[in-house]
């Protein structure tokens, strides 16, 4: 499982980058806590890391069940592929929130094989097949 | 853990079938991103998502958890009440907030009798009983 | 692992505290579903919650990836000064969201060594030394 384990550090880790980039935009666009709008750009940052949280929420127990019930290196591998989904998540939805698509795709694709997969693993394993 | 293995899975995909709501509100009721507010209807949406997103995260590290310290079928069973209280929950909000409270006490039910299920299993553990 | 299965159910029952603040600051401060906004004081009991699940996300896989690659005691430590942390930035942060740092810092603190050793722990292993 290392490399289920390298995929889950890094996308930690990308998410500890993108707190600390909303950090940086309440500093920066002037939005004091307990606001969370107010500036279109602050907000853009802000929803970035939400939406990274909810991702990540999908994200790592599909990945963890997925890789119980398929090939481990071929999971780490779907993992990449959202990682590098939400890198451009992020950069799309700085430049232009429209252009969050690409990278939204990205990371919902490979969550939902490595759900899919583990659907289908657990359902033959209670049928006993 | 089989049956727990399910109540994950199905726990994932309801969580992805509120956000999918949620994309199509954003369109149906003219919310651009990064905007969260502006319309009743898309809000109601978008909080059925983000408190489903918060009893997840309790969920279910409580179900696995308490699933090491209880019967397993047992722990999968709490696991299906949750289900269908967070459907109950995203029918009642989206009916009228103020109905979202009985689909709320069935997913925060099973969640605390398997969070002090895990607590009671973890005390017995560390006190050597 | 007796005691980070500990720090992990009461970090959960932290959790599940800060939501029944939210609650009750609902009634008290008179904002209904699915508002979030409109009052200072209740959007500070909300910004807590709503950190505390973006730390709890971190938080939980790290302690438990880390544990995996250094002492459990150590690890369950880490996680004792995360509970602390998350007890003071909800102090502070009630009392003035200014005052959020300390607790803020020590719950991003503990969870970056967590995160940090499973790095070093994981890439150890892949290098295979």
């Amino acid at each position: 499982m290392g490399w289920v384990e390298l995929v889950t550090v890094l996308a930690l880790l990308q998410f500890v980058f993108f707190g600390a980039m909303v950090g940086r935009a309440r500093g920066k666009y002037g939005i004091r806590a307990p606001a969370v709008s107010g500036n279109e750009m602050f907000e853009r940052y802000y929803r970035v890391q939400m939406n990274t949280l909810e991702q990540l929420a999908l994200f790592l127990p599909a990945l963890w069940l997925g890789a119980q019930h398929m090939d481990t290196q071929w999971a780490a591998a779907l993992g990449a592929v959202y990682l590098v989904g939400r890198a451009l998540y992020f950069r799309g939805y700085i430049a232009d929130p429209a252009k969050r698509e690409l990278g939204f795709s990205l990371t919902i694709f490979p969550s939902t094989i490595l759900l899919v997969a583990a659907f289908v693993g657990v359902a033959r394993d209670l049928l006993g097949r």
